[in-house]
């Protein structure tokens, strides 16, 4: 194992790819490696890019590649992709295009199902982020698909959430918008050569005073991501965001929020793995059908699991949730 | 309590939206409500409606709820809005179409955020599910927004899923469908009135084609909800395969299934519950530095709450993942 984080560190394409694989596998061996890189994160520029299907999120992170890239910085992407339930996997044609840094040693593009995960991104991609983080990407894009869970997720990982808005659509997505306002750091709003780009810019300008914080403003970009437009001005944004993340008191306040949630979720699947595990080994065909025949609840159920697994001595800690059938609403 | 549950029961809808929000807000006493209210779940016909934003699924919703109320149906309806990490709350425009039901008793609407959500759904759908098929609706809707995770979801409360695609949708959705395919009973294409609705259609079919299961073909209905054409028929094809549900084995897989997937929710909620609290706890200014400064790892921190949680006794099942970084990869 050694010998494959050394050849991740040193840039070598096949080995981060297995790591991350192991880390999406959820492999026993993926904390492991995880601990042993967690010192030497915490350099990269982390971007998010989120906003509806069909925004040119693709096509405009491609573009942003370019620009990084021309920079001097190496690129690490990560491409998360809605994906069947049961099947897994997903290649979205846009992002095909991408695939022409490949050639490129200085980038690093890699897929990721949804599948499985807790939230709208997939499992694995805070890992995946560190890991690129500690083999010395010193920008890492992750890009959404979809509206919902994802944005929520995004803002616990990337220093730097990019929204990418286009002219003309309809309700959902200025709907959406009132929860992406919050999360935003950085606008663009694509297609800026399609009408109605006036319109969506002075929505998001309005909405912007609204929720606007007086340390960071969000700036605006018309973008046209397919020829280039914008895109330059949008790369300085997020690095002027980046810069004010790093060294202001909202900076050291987001560190801490994020390193927490880091804790948690990682917590949390352990718990998920411990719940499966003890799930399936009390689960019996018998037990199903009283479940099924309504002849025993499954908060009953779940509360004789956890009595089983929390010994009397911390009773007030662990099992308090199995007797509440006759305490009071608390209003 | 027990007035404002046999309150609930007996169709009161103030009783109703204040259980609900006692579950949203996850009050202590929800468990025992729901322990109580149990016995009488398991007769509303669950339905659920999902598929790309823009594609009319609530207006096809507001069209079924009139058909299934002819039919002398009471209905309950949860409408899954995606709603900001902060505020929370969201409603949509289309949305309050459906309002025009809210004078008549046998209808009762609900939306339900999905802030704090494990998965694309809202905490507490399932439960506010329950409630509603005690409280004796005849049929439940769950309207999801987006795309990705709710899908995932909402096999595992809905017995039938119905996904609303429409014509001339991008890459994205092209893409969606294969994972839509797969946990999709009944199809409707709405707007077909719109140019592009015989591809689709054909597209469908074909993937169809693909992972067809022999008992079970999930038929495709061509609608144009604002006008109500195909509405009649799409309500029949979920009738049908409501039936179909509960007269094969199939529909006896499918109900353990889900019973299981809900024991495991509640177990995960209520250890979740615990490790935040015991994470909460262990948190320190100096402790969250120290991750910060990298001399210390979420992993190492998220051991040794483990270590706290499961008491020496089980340390084979508890901390097994603590010790995991000199372990061979295993391939």
């Amino acid at each position: 194992m050694d010998i494959l984080i050394n050849k991740a560190l040193a840039g070598d394409t096949r080995a981060i790819a297995r790591i991350i694989s192991l880390i999406e596998n959820d492999d026993p061996v993926a904390d492991g490696i995880l601990r042993r890189i967690y010192p030497l994160t915490g350099k990269a520029m982390v971007i998010g890019i989120t906003g509806s299907p069909g925004a040119g999120k693709s096509t405009l992170t491609d573009k942003l590649i370019e620009s990084f890239r021309k920079k001097g910085k190496s690129v690490g992407i990560i491409a998360v992709d809605p994906s069947s339930p049961f099947s897994g996997g997903a290649i979205l044609a846009d992002r095909i295009r991408m695939q022409r840094h490949t050639g490129d040693q200085g980038v690093y593009i890699r897929s990721m199902g949804t599948r499985g995960s807790l939230g709208g991104l997939s499992r694995g991609t805070r890992e995946a982020v560190l890991l690129l983080d500690a083999c010395g990407k010193d920008v890492i894009i992750i890009e959404t698909v979809g509206v919902g869970q994802s944005e929520v997720d995004i803002i616990k990982i990337a220093d730097t959430v990019c929204v990418v808005l286009v002219p003309g659509m309809g309700d959902d997505i200025q709907i959406m918008k009132a929860g992406i306002m919050e999360i935003a750091n950085v606008f663009a709003i694509n297609k800026a050569d399609k009408p109605g780009v006036d319109r969506v810019a002075a929505e998001v300008r309005l909405m912007l005073e609204l929720v606007r914080d007086k340390a960071w403003t969000p700036p605006v970009h018309l973008t046209v991501a397919e020829n280039g437009t914008g895109v330059e001005e949008f790369a300085e944004s997020i690095m002027k965001h980046h810069e004010f993340v790093k060294n202001s008191p909202e900076g050291t306040r987001f560190e801490f929020r994020r390193l927490s949630s880091e804790v948690e979720d990682i917590l949390l699947k352990n718990l998920t793995r411990k719940a499966e595990k003890v799930w399936q080994a009390h689960k019996s065909r018998e037990l199903m059908e009283d479940l099924a025949a309504r002849k025993i609840n499954p908060y009953t159920v779940s509360a004789d699991i956890l009595r089983k697994l929390f010994p009397r001595t911390e009773d007030n800690q662990g099992t308090k949730e199995a007797n509440t059938s006759d305490v009071t609403p608390n209003n």
